[in-house]
């Protein structure tokens, strides 16, 4: 079996495998947040790629979480720190969710066959759910605005890193040589590696690094939020 | 002044910056050939996206180098490899120039401020015309088929490194950083470096491996190839 990464939303249609299970990674800090949320009991979280979409819903009475360009959106019940879904807030509950680039990149991948949310936080229990499904795995990571980053790749790295590993994984190609190199040069020392990078940059001058060590902190909840279609509703679960 | 690298042409729309010079990388082969011919005293270099395009011109007696799956198309007079194009065949001539990659990225960048292509055997020839025109830089890489690839992104890294090193260029984003860093950790030894990537492999498998150590030898030519637009027809002088 193969594991490639993507490194951009924009690449996606050149590493797009209909019968791959996408992990899709935005560490900073879409899925992060979203694996906390679910490690805090969240029944499940809904995807929307819209501001104007998660405010109808606000409207209608649900809990919302929105972020745009780092910031939580004014009239929403959270932002995109992992820190605001508490289990006091969250357990049990429904959840409506969107982000500058994360939730586009869970958009993108809905029709492979399967979809699941990476981060560092359950990056074992992700890695355990690719074997346990015996698939291609093509990690997308959602990027800047469509650019490359860092940290999304990183995550990459250390996917291809622990799937090859077992034996049973191969690289895809040259994006998953670039991305476990990466990961197995600066495995050692996380923070120190991404403190110049744009989005450390970007958290900083919104007083928003509170959140950074714990979004680069390994495998501390098994769960993995995995997408569904329900009357073509995004849900993750 | 900022430098940037774009991984693929299909993440350009993010990196695009009209007031930038645009240096178009594919080391394999393409601008490596490019840069070659014009050392060996090639007037002018026609690129064309496809192979008809390539096929009419030589059907009106052009001289013509066409490349598809890294394989010279039959019809052409040069295929891909810079040691085609000798001092003999092609001083003083105009060619026109088809290639998988190199030549779609060139048409792509076109409405940039200026467009020249980079190789490692021209590499400090290109760092030197950037900070001759004090402008902002993005790097081009081709790619395989908008995937990323090792050798493009490592050229990259490449023109990072000298142009931030001259103090004059800061770089643009976490692109520049990953191309930046994979440069300074694999340059004692590209070949090395380069030796399981997909794109030497697919040379190998045709037994055209023959030009590898030429396209990773550094600056052996002051010739920068630089686009023009005359008549509406793509031309590198």
């Amino acid at each position: 079996m193969k594991i490639d990464v993507c490194f951009s939303p924009a690449l996606y249609p050149a590493y797009h495998d209909p019968e791959a299970i996408v992990v899709v990674v935005d560490i900073f800090r879409a899925t992060t947040t979203m694996a906390a949320a679910f490690s805090n009991g969240v029944r499940s979280i809904r995807p929307v790629a819209t501001v104007e979409e998660a405010q109808a819903y606000k409207e209608k009475g649900w809990l919302v979480g929105a972020e745009r360009n780092v910031r939580r959106c004014d009239f929403a019940d959270f932002g995109n720190s992992p820190f605001d879904y508490t289990p006091e807030k969250v357990a049990g509950k429904e959840i409506v969710f969107t982000t500058t680039n994360g939730t586009k990149a869970i958009t993108i991948a809905q029709s492979a066959y399967r979809v699941v949310t990476g981060a560092f936080i359950n990056l074992q229990a992700v890695a355990d759910y690719c074997v346990g499904h015996k698939r291609n795995v093509v990690v997308l990571c959602s990027g800047w605005q469509d650019k490359v980053n860092i940290e999304d790749t990183l995550f990459g790295g250390a996917l291809v890193d622990l799937l090859v590993n077992t034996g049973l994984y191969e690289k895809g190609s040259d994006s998953a040589v670039i991305a476990q190199d990466m990961w197995t040069t600066n495995k050692e020392d996380l923070l120190r590696y991404l403190a110049p990078t744009d989005h450390v940059a970007r958290l900083k001058a919104n007083h928003l690094d509170d959140s950074i060590p714990y979004c680069l902190t390994l495998s501390i909840t098994d769960r993995v939020p995995e997408l569904s279609i329900e009357e073509e509703t995004l849900l993750l679960h």
